[in-house]
């Protein structure tokens, strides 16, 4: 069987591993992945987070379990009891790992993939595995085909603003948005404004540790600084990810993509999405109808806030298409 | 010699306390103020902060030394050595604390109504302390009637957003910002949201903490998720203090408020400032002349950022007036 390997998962001799990357960046701790359930839990609790990893990482924990479960040549056909069981059981898996995040898209379409291929192979595990696998590749060359695309916008010596991680660790290719930033460094003199993205700093703590990793200059800052940074021109463009791309343009992306797009219009700075195909959700017709998850307050209220207040913690935000400079890759299935 | 009583600032039998408000809100520990030194020390680890509380904490601090050292009767008279050792002492003492932050104007002014007082009263140590405890006074009296101007502008209904602190813990009366929140709360039905404000969690930390302790309803939010409640037409009002408000009105407030303006301007939202008089800095003629203060990277980096990269932490930002609705009071000395 192929081996797979990405900056957050691994896949080897059948065996599943994701890094934990709520540990990061002070500690790289690796875990394995044997049923649907683990992988619920880590994409939960944010060990394994990132749109288009999500959905690498839940179809090959389904696909990897089922084989292991049912057997690599099993094949789950309705026509007795016991392949009527196993087929419902994998169904359940399916659909508990498909709720698992409401807000990134790319995670039911990969499980809605390996579904399809289930249908059509009778329930084949090696094919459903096959399938993963498929989608794993094709993620990577998503990435690097925005990457090309996408680092034709940055110019030398711009100073580029990102939020949130859109790189190794939120695909299994060189990352989206921080893809395209780390490709424009391999020939362009850059810097890059890294927002921390509260509250769960996934700028500070995965965006800083991988532009360190690749030694890009860069410069860590809270999300509220960005604003005058942009008043002081300091800021050339802002690339961001997204999570779901309604078929207008509109886009759910981490918190505080929104604002920034805002002060990106009112300072007259470009502003670029970058995210594969398989982030636009044809069912949504515009941003209204995307689901916005609503987390814990603790991750909110920390250490500080007083245990009375109450909290709004939104996962994510919705920014209009009227808002985006330009799409990568400019041949997205939105209008 | 009269007492004096605040939510952050005792002054009782000559002895001068101050509530750390680093340790809020769970912890409430008061230190006592010796020395000009002491006071420094507070102020730079912002365990007193806020433009008006820093001014008449300074003041006294200064005022009470002096008398405490040189005599409560001393006349610091020019005459002979030892009286001029003492008046260099005083006035080295004042220069320190002076500069022990740079972006606060009331800080200063502060300072200079006491050297003022002292160079017209042959530095009698009695007039100056009588001076600090009238700087006490007339904080209070221009929280009260700015509250009860800034009141005017809030409805029943109102979901009024606010950064930072500018309440009890940031003056020495009831606040500029927060107070108008806190007196329209006194008639109205409201709820505030607050921002938490990065670095250093002012909004989680006392704003939630005083809105908690008057049982006003409020909802603690990151300084990012602003943006999504305005789109959801959820704020109808933004208050905010100021450190320091150019003869133009351009104003420098803690680092997010220049964000908020932008946002409200997008959005329609009234934007107010709540200052006192004593902010106005009439040497400045507009926001790029106001100095902002960078603070440690260590603030923004916390437990989270890698050590390698670098940060950059402004404590404030500088908003212009074409982005605020109002200032309260009107009468501000600017044009």
């Amino acid at each position: 069987m192929k081996n797979l390997d990405s900056m957050g998962l691994k896949f080897r001799d059948g065996k599943l591993t994701i890094l934990d990357q709520q540990k990061l960046p002070h500690e790289e701790i690796w875990l394995e992945s044997h049923t649907p359930d683990d992988m619920i839990g880590f994409i939960k609790a944010l060990k394994v987070r990132g749109a288009p990893l999500i959905g690498v990482a839940a179809a090959l924990a389904l696909a990897n379990w089922a084989r292991a479960e049912f057997g690599s040549k099993a094949f789950l056909r309705d026509d007795n009891e016991s392949s009527s069981n196993q087929r419902t059981k994998f169904l359940l898996a399916a659909q508990n790992l498909r709720e698992s995040r409401p807000t990134a898209v790319n995670l039911m379409a990969a499980i809605d993939r390996l579904l399809d291929t289930a249908e059509k192979s009778d329930f084949s595990t090696d094919k459903i595995l096959s399938k993963a696998i498929e989608i794993f590749d094709e993620d990577v060359k998503l990435c690097e085909e925005m990457a090309s695309e996408g680092a034709k916008y940055v110019e030398d010596g711009n100073n580029i603003l990102t939020h949130c991680n859109s790189g190794g660790l939120a695909t299994v290719g060189r990352g989206t948005a921080l893809g395209v930033i780390t490709k424009a460094a391999e020939t362009k003199k850059i810097h890059v404004w890294v927002d921390e993205t509260r509250p769960l700093l996934q700028g500070a703590r995965l965006t800083a540790w991988e532009l360190g990793k690749l030694k890009i200059p860069h410069t860590l800052i809270c999300d509220n600084m960005a604003a005058t940074l942009m008043a002081q021109g300091k800021v050339d463009k802002i690339f961001v990810g997204a999570d779901r791309i309604a078929r207008n343009g509109d886009f759910a992306n981490k918190i505080g993509t929104y604002s920034l797009a805002v002060l990106a219009k009112h300072h007259g700075i470009p502003f670029y999405v970058v995210a594969p195909k398989t982030t636009v959700d044809l069912n949504c017709s515009s941003g209204t109808q995307i689901p916005v998850e609503e987390r814990e307050a603790s991750e909110v209220r920390g250490m500080s806030g007083p245990k009375e207040s109450l909290v709004f913690n939104p996962a994510f935000d919705v920014t209009p298409s009227s808002l985006v400079s330009a799409y990568v890759p400019r041949n997205l299935p939105i209008n």
